[in-house]
């Protein structure tokens, strides 16, 4: 089998280290890793099936021979980074937002539109980690039963953010526990045991940058301009595991059994739903985890067809990494 | 000013020893004034104004010249005692469920309907703290535009279920940071940096009890069976103070900031809404103070008249304490 020659732009990130041991756990055909940084992370080195892999300084030049590459470092390093790889060569898995919504760029969730892959100008678009969770039990219910309009209201751990805000969770958990002063870096208020109904910059319709996100990329994958979402996204004191409560209206009636039923069978999606049991999912349990869980699956009686639901999954992995590798062995394929 | 003999029964609770801090506070005019809770309580003391207050047994003959008895140890303990203190000529103030959907037992937010306190045999309920606060945001709103809908999610302070949630919510998270066992004693899951969809036991519909409290509460309290409400009611790792992110379809259209201006005016409400300098409620703003904070208010266009909205409050105050005491001052005003 052929290897290719692959980078990883923000490999020292929550989600970058994430991407490597990705590639590395489902054997990704890698003839070449390069790994990718800030001049910040220059000099460090990353432990790569054994081995010590040296990071380098990301530059203009930094994609010669480079087949694939894998960006998580943020909107605005794509934004000038990912034309050079293009131009070098490379295919890139853009896991930031920088070009999500643009036409001839595909917007790719495998499992529900692996179709839309064929045209693009050299970069694939990796969504919105929430967006990622939420589609993909979306996919298989809207070509069921047409979805009509969904609310959601997100559940994000702070690892979304990035490894800063899992220290300063981390740090001002311990604060608060011990009676000390609570230092404040990441978050304009304090996180433990806090939540902020902020993700994202506020726009001037009130929503903020993640919440259009989520509505955005949500009608863009399922390739239905017609479907209606409002969002409303909060972080949480949680290191991993993002969680959504979806309220779904749907065109055609659709019972919770079928809706469990059809789920059963949806890749990478995992029904936990026997409240009996006390069985439905929670981050603790996701985090880890590739699949996407979905359990409190209930009929909702106040609009004709309605149904709610609660999703959970890890946000590193389906959320970010694992999905952008899977887009990577999409195009291998082709 | 005529003093009346108050009981307060779970005087040790999360919410008793509020009860007895918020009569104190609001200079409740109390002639004597009764600890009572369960045989393992006897003995200990409260310090009230200063002086010591006994802790008694609660019993069937608890209620002898007491002329207010508030509640707020559980619905097994209000079913077997509010009537014996009734009996014994009290009025009862009950902060369980007990009696909450019964025709005969007002359910009451004084700002919201406190007409609704002239009919009643001797039974006043307090409502569910994550009710209390969507009503009292709701009430003016649907006095205006009328609701037709709401899809309300929530985030849970754990002090809602009671101290020893609090106890676990702090020894968790400490074994967590410091990579120790963790115990779990109150929750079926673990609850430091976790979150759980599960409030109260699941009915046969899929909805928890939390859930369906929300759904049936806000009708009567609102005095409309024709308002649908859809509910996610979920466990978050927070100390004090619920969130609710909560999603309206009005009859007339509202624009937001039309109902900033009847929210600003609805008494026990304070509108904390201005993104662009990060103003919006949050648990840790909203701990310790009385008011309800309501923002992130925006037009919702999937349906002709939407808004979206996020409320925060002290559910330990007006969640609780607060409202029950506000109920028997209504009641000492008659």
């Amino acid at each position: 089998m052929k290897g290719y020659n692959v980078a990883v732009v923000g490999a020292t990130g929550a989600v970058g280290t994430k991407m490597i041991e990705t590639l590395e756990a489902r054997k990704f055909p890698v003839a070449q890793l390069r790994a990718l940084a800030s001049e910040r992370s220059k000099g460090k080195a990353l432990r790569v099936r054994g081995d010590l892999l040296a990071v380098e300084e990301l530059k203009a030049d930094s994609f010669k021979g480079i087949e694939i590459a894998l960006f998580s470092a943020g909107a605005k390093i794509s934004r000038k980074f990912a034309p050079l790889a293009v131009k070098a060569g490379a295919i890139v898995v853009d896991n930031s937002s920088a070009f999500r919504m643009e036409k001839d760029v595909p917007l790719i969730v495998p499992e529900v539109n692996r179709y839309a892959l064929k045209d693009h100008r050299g970069i694939i678009a990796n969504p919105n980690c929430s967006t990622i969770q939420m589609v993909l039990v979306l996919g298989p219910l809207h070509q069921r039963a047409k979805i009509k309009r969904v609310v959601v209201t997100t559940y994000q751990s702070v690892s979304g953010t990035g490894l800063l805000a899992m220290v300063e969770l981390r740090e001002q958990s311990l604060a608060t526990l011990e009676d000390r002063e609570i230092k404040k870096k990441v978050y304009p208020y304090e996180i433990a045991f806090n939540l902020l109904p902020h993700i994202g910059e506020f726009l001037s319709n009130g929503y903020t940058q993640e919440e259009m996100k989520m509505i955005n990329e949500t009608r863009k994958i399922l390739g239905d301009e017609g479907i209606n979402v409002t969002a409303t996204t909060v972080r949480v004191p949680i290191f991993i595991g993002h969680s959504e409560a979806v309220n779904i209206e749907l065109e055609e009636e659709l019972t919770p059994k079928e809706a469990r039923e059809i789920l059963g069978e949806a890749p990478g999606v995992i029904v936990m739903d026997d409240p009996d049991r006390n069985l439905y999912p929670y981050p603790r349990m996701a985090a880890g985890k590739d699949e996407v869980f979905v359990g409190r699956i209930r009929k909702d009686s106040t609009v004709p067809h309605g149904l709610d639901l609660f999703i959970v999954a890890d946000n590193l992995r389906k959320g970010a990494a694992l999905n952008a590798i899977q887009i990577a062995e999409e195009l291998i394929k082709e």
